[in-house]
């Protein structure tokens, strides 16, 4: 018992070992390689330099660096369309093939004919029918299950697996927070149980460190007297604008002091963010790059980023801009 | 800049070496002192010693390594009412001193009168009362600071100070849990935003790892324009029976693999935790001790514990007999 107990113990050792080893790394190399040397990344090493440094004015202890992300356009790409609706899209098509009789009927039918518009008739209604569908009617073990499949095979028309699409300069960032004692969340107006399949392996996020839009969840035993969790078709919360200083304060209970958004979805987190006391960060991704990314923003459908952008010139926030900002936008070698 | 990242990311090494440190004084010496050496104690030290276990057939990877403990009555007394109610009613005091047209009004009028009669006359009408004008109507941050100035200045009838009603082998049992990598959780039918003021301390579990009932809460601009959350007299979530694993889904995302309860309101709590695959462990407190704390179960208006009595003894899950299995009830020296 007690070399077990003495071998559980050092797990936490070898990896504060490792993260001393790998800050030592990365002091002597650069933390954010993919960042440009810019304004952007100075006010970053800055802001991190004042919150750690012991005794200094502006020093935050460990327990309150709290640092909140959203999601999509954020940490991974949103366009064409946000990856959960394709997800969705692709599920119905994928009940379709497997249930004949679905396909004359709605949602199933728009899908199926391409016919986005038709689906879109009554304001979002075909959309909002669409995800409800495949969001619901299951356990949350099955649900977790469908994603998992579907990353695992549907590619995004730039041919690369769909969570291979988070930006490269957002991870060397995530984990430069977290060496310096950051606790990192993603806090995004997607869905909790479709981000957690895959945000621990993409972003070194845990599931309980995921806060997100939720459907009504209800417990049950099944048939054979096997405790599960049903997915029912019902908005329970929407973790989006003013939903994202609730949603933080539901999950997470402290107030960010790092906040990183891209859209007029994240101004109220932004907004709260930066309203606490002390030493405050709050940064939005401008996507400017049309090359290599997208270029989108005040007109966008998708991440509609306009009073955020007017916010952010009066109250100095941080606009990182994708074209000038970041070297490189996905991650190399796959 | 580098020697900043170095001294920052040696705060957890320090952590860690701290934590082998005391995992080996532990070792030497008896992890868990305040249970007696009895079933219970050696239930939980074998559970701890298999999912540990590196290659044995039951070792649980350390991210899954989940532990959920109700709060009221498994992790700090809960007579003779629940602790929470007795902020509520000495709230109702206090805001009646402060504003004596509130005397003759419902529920200040009861309250005053020690009418416990009155004020539940209607069902739970009178105490949802009382719950419900003290626990809105002000910012979740002001609600914080009621807490905290409630916990330092009221006393228990025992003479402790409510933070002090902690159980001293639960404290060991965390902590134990924590030093062989375990996430330990509350998951309560508490109010999360009154459990978050004193569980870090009182506990070590930090806010975003506590689960509890909540209110409905609203994001807006106070009139000096700085970001606030307003907490609405609307209950939002129940976290509680049903709504226990439920609650664990929504925030935590991952099935625990030990949870730790007292009464039927963990029923499912422990049903959901030992219906997953792998190595599992439910417990659960009996009050059998009325010397030194309580002794009540199925017919106790206050942690009632019945069915989930009876379901234990089919499911084998363990029962702590308080009497029996605690050496010390409360922590000592205070």
């Amino acid at each position: 018992m007690p070399m077990v107990k003495l071998r559980a113990a050092s797990a936490p050792l070898l990896i504060a070992a490792l993260c001393v080893w790998s800050a030592a790394a990365l002091a002597q190399a650069d933390p954010l390689p993919s960042w440009n040397d810019g304004k952007s990344k100075h006010v970053i090493l800055d802001f991190v330099r004042k919150v750690t440094q012991e005794g200094g004015r502006d020093f935050v202890p460990l327990d309150q660096r709290i640092a909140a992300f959203d999601n999509d356009g954020t940490l991974w790409a949103e366009q064409p369309v946000y990856f959960q609706l394709q997800f969705a899209l692709d599920e119905i098509k994928r009940l379709a093939a497997q249930n004949p009789a679905l396909k004359g009927k709605e949602p199933y039918r728009s899908v199926l004919a391409r016919d986005l518009k038709g689906l879109s008739a009554n304001g979002n209604k075909g959309l909002m029918q669409a995800m409800a569908v495949t969001h619901s009617g299951i356990t949350t073990d099955e649900f977790a299950v469908l994603v998992r499949n579907w990353l695992a095979s549907a590619r995004h028309p730039t041919k690369r697996a769909y969570d291979e699409m988070v930006y490269q300069p957002q991870l060397e960032l995530l984990a430069f927070l977290r060496a310096n004692g950051f606790k990192t969340f993603i806090v995004s107006g997607g869905g909790v149980e479709f981000m957690r399949v895959f945000a621990e392996k993409a972003y070194g996020i845990p599931p309980e460190q995921v806060v997100g839009s939720s459907g009504s969840v209800k417990y049950r035993l099944s048939a054979t007297g096997k405790p599960e969790l049903y997915k029912e078709a019902k908005v329970e919360f929407i973790d989006d604008g003013p939903g994202k200083p609730v949603g933080i304060n539901r999950f997470i209970g402290r107030r960010p002091i790092l906040a990183f958004g891209n859209s007029d979805g994240d101004l109220q987190m932004l907004q709260y963010t930066t309203g606490g006391e002390g030493a405050r960060l709050a940064l939005i991704i401008h996507h400017t790059d049309a090359a290599r990314e997208w270029a989108y923003d005040r007109k966008s459908q998708i991440g509609k980023l306009d009073k955020a952008l007017d916010e952010a010139a009066t109250k100095g926030w941080t606009i990182v801009d994708m074209k000038t900002d970041w070297k490189t936008i996905f991650p190399p070698g796959r």
